[in-house]
C-alpha cells in the first residue's frame, strides 16, 4: 500500500489478515527508510506497528480518543491519519512534529512529550464524556517506563477508585528509556511469565474444587481463598487490586491476539488495562539487537548496516564534559553520588556508573523522587549530583523549594539540555529554569562558557557547602577548547570580562557568548567599543562588577537563551532598581513570551531574533541616548 | 510523669507496661490541654500517641532516623525530645514549629510540611548509610493519605527495587486530610479486614497440603499456587508485590502489638512496611467522633465541650467567597467542574459538592494528576476549576507548563492560600506562584481586592476562553464588603485607580491594598499626593495605564506579598525597560529572598517590613529625586 495515500485510519478496518501483515511490513519499511535520513524515534515506533494498526481497527478515532503517552511512538498513528507525505520534514523547522500535535490533526487529541501524563488526561476526558452523556472510548497508550512516573500512579489510583471507563494500553517493552528500574518492573515481569489470565483462572477453579470440605479454624481462610480468586497470583493482580480489569499478557506483534483482547477491553465496563508485550526496534535488526537503547532516538543512519551517519569529528557532548568532570571529582571525594531519572544514556553517566557502580542511582522516570532522594542523601553529608534535563526539573520544582532549598541542603543540580533543544521541540525546551529557580531562596545558578569552565564549575559545586547549586549546560557539543591541568574553584558569584569596552556592556553567559562577541566585533567596526561580560553566575550575581558597570553610566544589554520574563535580564533590572541606578539604559534580549516549536537550534535562533544584527541594533539604539546625556 | 521534664526519648525504654499506659494518658492530657489554647493539629497527634512512644522504645533516635511525613503528627516526638516546655508557643511567632525542624533538635532529621516526601528522603538516607558502612534504621512514618502522592509511589517503587533496609511505618487512619480517596485505599481496606498475615499464611499451608497430587494440565498452576503463597490474598500482597515485607495490620493503640511488630520489622532485612491502624482523635471524644475531620487542624477550643472558641463574627473566608461564586456560575454553566487535591474542606467546596455531586472531583493528595486531569477536561470543552493551595501548585508546575499552558487550555486555577499563611509557616507560604507562573506563556494571573471583585473574577474566569487563568486569594477572611447584585466580566489586564494622586504611584493588589491606602493617607499628611492602583492583573498587566503612569514622570513603588525576585514588581521593571522609560524611579517592596518562618501574618508583616512606615519612607525617598528633575 502506498502509505502516502492514506488519509483516514478507517483504511485498516476491512483489511484481510494477510493485508494487515503486508501493511505492517510497509509501515516498517517506510519508517526505516524515512528515519534513515531525518532521524527520529525509530525503536519505539517499530515496536508498536501492529499495536497501532490494531488500535485503529478496534477503535474509531477521533470519536474514540487515542492518547499517546510521551508521544514519540505516534509515528504510525501519524501515517494512518494522513501525515505520511510529511515525513520527510519530521522534527525539522516548521515540519512534522515528532510528538502528537493538535493543530496537525483532529486525531491528535492530546499533546505529549513529557511522560506519564496520558492517564490523568484520559481521566479528565472520561469525566467530560460521562457528564456530556457521550459514548466513546478513551484509550491512553502508556509504556512500562512511563507508568512508574508519580503522576501516572496517582492517576491509576484515581481511575481505579472512580471506576470510570478508561481503556489503558500498557505497552510493555521492558524499557523506560533504557533498561527499566523499579519494583513495579519486577511485578510486570511476573505477569509476563505467568501465562494467560483466563486459563489460570480456570485451572484455579479446578484445583479449588479438589479441596475437601473444610471446617474449623481454617474455614474462613478457605472461604476467602475461593472468594478472592481474582486477587490470586494471576498476572494482573497488581492492577486488579487497584480496581482495573486486566487483559494480558498480549503478544504485541500478533494481530489475532491483539484484536481479541482489544475487543474484549472495549466492551468491558469500568477501567481496563491491556498488557501488551512489544519489542522495541522490532523488524530492524540493528535496533532489535540493541540492549543499550542507542536506537531510542537516532540521527541519520545507513539502512543496511545500521551505521550512524555522524559529522566528521566533533568536540565532546556537554553531557560528557560534565559527567567526566564529575567522575574526576568522585575519585577524590567519596561523598559524591550521581542520581538520574532514567537518563543514564542521555546524561552520559555510563562511565561514571562503570567506575562507581554503587554511587550511581538511576531511579527511573521519577523526577520528584530523584530530587528529594538527593535531599535525603545531602542530610547525611553526601554530595548528591542530580543530573536532570531542564525541562524535567519542572517536575521536581516543589521538591527543589520545599525539600532542598528550604533545608539549604548541598545538592548539586546538573541541569542538562538548558536552552533550546532543537528537534524535540516545545515540550522539551529548557528555557524556564532560570526564572523558576531564581525565585527560590538559597539557590546558586551558574552556566559555563566552555568545557574548561564547566570543569571548574563542577569542581566548585563539589567544594561548595552553602546549599543547592545548579550548573546548567546545553544540549549538543561543547566548543573543543583546551582544558586546564587542574580544576580550580571559582568564586561564587564572580563574573569575568571577556572583552573590555567603554561604550556599552553586553552581559551574557553560556551559549550566547559567541553571539555577543561577534556583535562586539561588528560594533567595533561601527565605532562602538562594547564590553562583553561572561555573567556565569545568574544567582548570586557579581554585585561588585554590576556596581562598577552602572557607575560607568554606559548602556547595558543582557542576552540569554531563556524566557525573557523573570530570567537573568530581570535580575539585572532588579539590581538596577534596588540600588537606585536610575537614568541608565538596560535592555534585555531573551526568548519571547510564547512556546517555541521544534527545528534546528540555528533555525530557532533566527526565528527568535538571536542574530548578530539584532544584538548590534539593540546596543546601537541605546548609544545615542547615552551620548546625549554625557 | 511531668512531660516538661523529659529531655531524652530514652525515657520510654525501661517503663513497665502500666507506666507506658500512664505516659500515653499523660501525653493525651498534655496535648488536649495545650492545644485548647494554642490550636494545632490535634486529631493526627492523638492518633499516634502509642505509635510514637513505641517507635522511640524500639528505635534509638537520633542514631536511628525517624522521618515524620507531612510532620503535623510529630508533637509527641517533640515532647519526648525535650520540647514539652515550649508547647505554649506552638506555631506562634518565633515559637515551636508545628512541623519537624532541624534547628530545634538533633532528633528532627528531616523537615516536612508538604506530604509524601519521607520515603524518598529515607531512601537517600539509606543509600548514604550503606555507602558510609554505618548501621542504623531509617524509619519514615507516613499516612495512608500521603501514600497516594505520586512521589511516595515513585519512592516505594524504587526502594522495593533496590532492596534497601528501610522500615516504613504506614499510619493508616483511613483519612487523607478528610476522607481518603483512591483505589489504593480500597486495597488497604482489604488488608485491614484480612486478619494477621502470619496466621493466614499458616492456614493456607494447611489447605494446600489437602490438595491431592495434581498432574496434567493444571500442574503448573498448582505449583505456582504453592510457590507464590506470599503473593496470595494475605493483607500485604500489594506491598509484597512491590518488594516489601509486610507486617500487619497492627493495632496502633495496643503497645504489645506495636512492640512485637516493630521489633520484627527492625530485624528484617530489606524494605519493610508495618501497617499500623490508628484512630485520628483517639482519646478525646469530640475529635474521635469527628467524621468530617474538622479536628484536623484546630484553633483554640473549650476542653469539656469541644466547642471552638471563635472570634465574634467575621466576614466569610476567602475560600468560601470563591467557592460560593463558583457555585453560582456552575448553576448557569454546566461545563464547570471543580477539582481539588484532598482539600474539599480547606477550599470550602462542601456546598459545591452537595449541589453538584457529579461535578466535584477530590483526587486525593495528587497535585500533578489534578492539574493534568483538569487539562484533559478542558480538551473536551469543559471548564475545570482547580482549587489548589499556592504552595501545593508547586507540585503541579510541569503540568501547568507542559499540559495546560502549552496546549493553551481553559483551566481555571483557584490559587488558595496565596501570600503568607501564618502558623503553618515556611513550608506553606504561598509566595512563589507569581514568579513561577509569570514565566509561563499564555498564563493570566489575577488577585481580587475584596469579595465583590473576587466574584467578578470568578465570573470573568468562567467566561474566558484564552487559555489558563488563575485567581489567587489569601488564607483567612475576606473584608466584609457588600457584593454587587450581578457578577460582571472584567476586562483582562485592566487595573483600576483606587485613589488618584499626582506625586507618586503605588502599584499593588490583594492583601497589600489596605497598607498602600494607609500609606497614601500618611503621605498626604506629609504633603505628598500618592496614587494607589489596584493592579489586579499581574499578567497581562494594564499596559495602557502603565504607559500613562510612566509618561507622567512620577516615581513608582510596587508592593506585593510575594517573593521580590521575579514577581509583579519585576514585571513592572521589565515593562519600563522594554518601553525605554529610562529616567524613572521604580522601587519594589516584596518579600525578601529567604524563607519566612511561622507566626501570625501580622507578626510576619512586621518582620518583613510590610509597614506603613516603610511604604511611606520608600515613596518619600523617591520624591526628592523626581522633584530635582522636574
Amino acid at each position: 500500500m502506498d502509505l502516502n495515500n492514506i488519509n483516514d485510519p478507517s483504511v485498516v478496518k476491512n483489511l484481510s489478515a494477510e493485508e494487515m501483515l503486508d501493511l505492517a511490513q510497509d509501515v516498517r519499511d517506510f519508517l526505516i527508510n524515512n528515519l534513515s535520513t531525518t532521524g527520529g524515534h525509530l525503536g519505539a515506533n517499530l515496536g508498536v506497528v501492529e499495536l497501532t494498526l490494531a488500535l485503529h481497527r478496534t477503535f474509531d478515532s477521533p470519536k474514540d480518543r487515542l492518547l499517546f503517552d510521551v508521544g514519540h511512538q505516534s509515528y504510525i498513528h501519524k501515517i494512518l491519519t494522513g501525515r505520511g507525505p510529511a515525513f520527510d520534514t519530521l522534527r525539522q523547522y516548521q515540519g512534522l512534529c515528532g510528538f502528537p500535535k493538535r493543530n496537525e490533526s483532529e486525531h491528535d487529541v492530546w499533546e505529549t512529550g513529557h511522560s506519564s501524563t496520558s492517564l490523568s488526561a484520559a481521566m479528565g476526558m472520561a469525566i467530560a464524556r460521562d457528564l456530556k452523556k457521550e459514548d466513546h472510548s478513551v484509550v491512553p497508550i502508556i509504556g512500562d517506563g512511563a507508568l512508574t512516573g508519580g503522576m501516572a500512579l496517582e492517576a491509576l489510583n484515581h481511575i481505579g477508585h472512580e471506576k470510570k471507563n478508561v481503556t489503558v494500553i500498557l505497552n510493555d517493552n521492558e524499557m523506560s528509556i533504557a533498561k527499566n528500574v523499579g519494583a513495579l518492573h519486577g511485578a510486570l515481569g511476573r505477569m509476563r511469565s505467568a501465562g494467560k489470565y483466563n486459563r489460570v483462572k480456570d485451572d484455579l477453579e479446578w484445583i479449588l474444587k479438589k479441596i475437601p470440605a473444610i471446617g474449623g479454624r481454617v474455614a474462613s481462610t478457605a472461604e476467602r481463598l475461593k472468594d478472592s480468586m481474582k486477587y490470586f497470583v494471576v498476572p494482573g493482580m497488581f492492577f486488579e487490586e487497584l480496581g482495573f480489569t486486566y487483559y494480558g499478557p498480549v503478544d504485541g506483534h500478533d494481530f489475532e491476539d491483539l484484536q481479541e483482547n482489544l475487543e474484549y477491553a472495549k466492551k468491558t465496563e469500568g477501567p481496563v488495562i491491556v498488557h501488551v508485550m512489544t519489542q522495541k526496534g522490532k523488524g530492524y535488526h540493528p535496533a532489535e539487537s540493541d540492549v543499550t537503547d542507542k536506537w531510542h532516538g537516532v540521527g541519520p543512519y545507513k539502512i543496511d548496516s545500521g551505521e550512524k551517519i555522524k559529522p566528521a569529528s566533533a568536540p565532546p557532548a556537554w553531557s560528557s564534559v560534565i559527567s567526566e568532570a564529575l567522575r574526576e571529582e568522585a575519585r577524590k571525594d567519596d561523598r559524591i553520588v550521581a542520581v538520574t531519572p532514567a537518563m543514564v544514556l542521555g546524561s552520559k553517566l555510563e562511565k561514571f556508573g562503570a567506575e562507581f557502580p554503587d554511587r550511581l542511582y538511576d531511579v527511573g522516570i521519577a523526577e520528584q523522587h530523584a530530587t528529594t532522594m538527593s535531599a535525603g542523601l545531602a542530610t547525611q553529608g553526601m554530595k548528591p549530583f542530580l543530573a536532570i534535563y531542564s525541562t524535567f526539573l519542572q517536575r521536581g520544582y516543589d521538591q527543589v523549594i520545599h525539600d532542598v532549598a528550604r533545608q539549604k541542603l548541598n545538592v548539586i543540580f546538573g541541569i542538562d539540555r538548558a536552552g533550546l533543544v532543537g528537534a524535540d521541540g516545545e515540550t522539551h525546551q529548557g528555557v524556564f529554569d532560570i526564572a523558576f529557580l531564581r525565585a527560590v531562596p538559597n539557590m546558586t545558578i551558574m552556566m559555563p562558557k566552555d568545557e574548561n569552565e564547566a570543569r571548574h564549575m563542577v569542581h566548585t559545586a563539589c567544594q561548595y557547602e552553602g546549599g543547592p547549586i545548579a550548573i546548567r549546560y546545553p544540549r549538543g557539543n561543547a566548543l573543543g577548547v583546551e582544558v586546564d591541568d587542574q580544576a580550580k574553584e571559582l568564586e561564587i558569584g564572580s563574573w569575568e570580562v571577556l572583552k573590555p569596552g567603554k561604550d556599552a556592556v553586553i552581559l551574557t553567559f553560556g551559549t550566547t557568548i559567541p553571539l555577543a562577541l561577534e556583535a562586539a566585533e561588528t560594533l567595533n567596526s561601527q565605532g562602538v567599543d562594547a564590553e562583553v561580560v561572561n555573567a556565569r553566575f545568574m544567582k548570586p550575581m557579581d554585585e561588585k562588577m554590576l556596581h562598577s558597570i552602572f557607575e560607568r553610566q554606559i548602556p547595558v544589554v543582557t542576552l540569554e537563551e531563556a524566557v525573557v520574563q523573570g530570567s537573568f535580564g530581570s535580575a539585572v533590572l532588579e539590581f538596577q532598581s534596588d540600588h537606585g541606578y536610575y537614568d541608565r539604559e538596560v535592555k534585555r534580549i531573551g526568548l519571547p513570551d510564547r512556546f517555541v516549536e521544534h527545528g534546528s537550534v540555528k533555525d530557532l535562533w533566527k526565528e527568535v531574533d538571536f542574530t548578530n544584527e539584532n544584538v548590534v541594533k539593540t546596543v546601537q539604539n541605546l548609544i545615542p541616548k547615552s551620548e546625549k546625556r554625557a
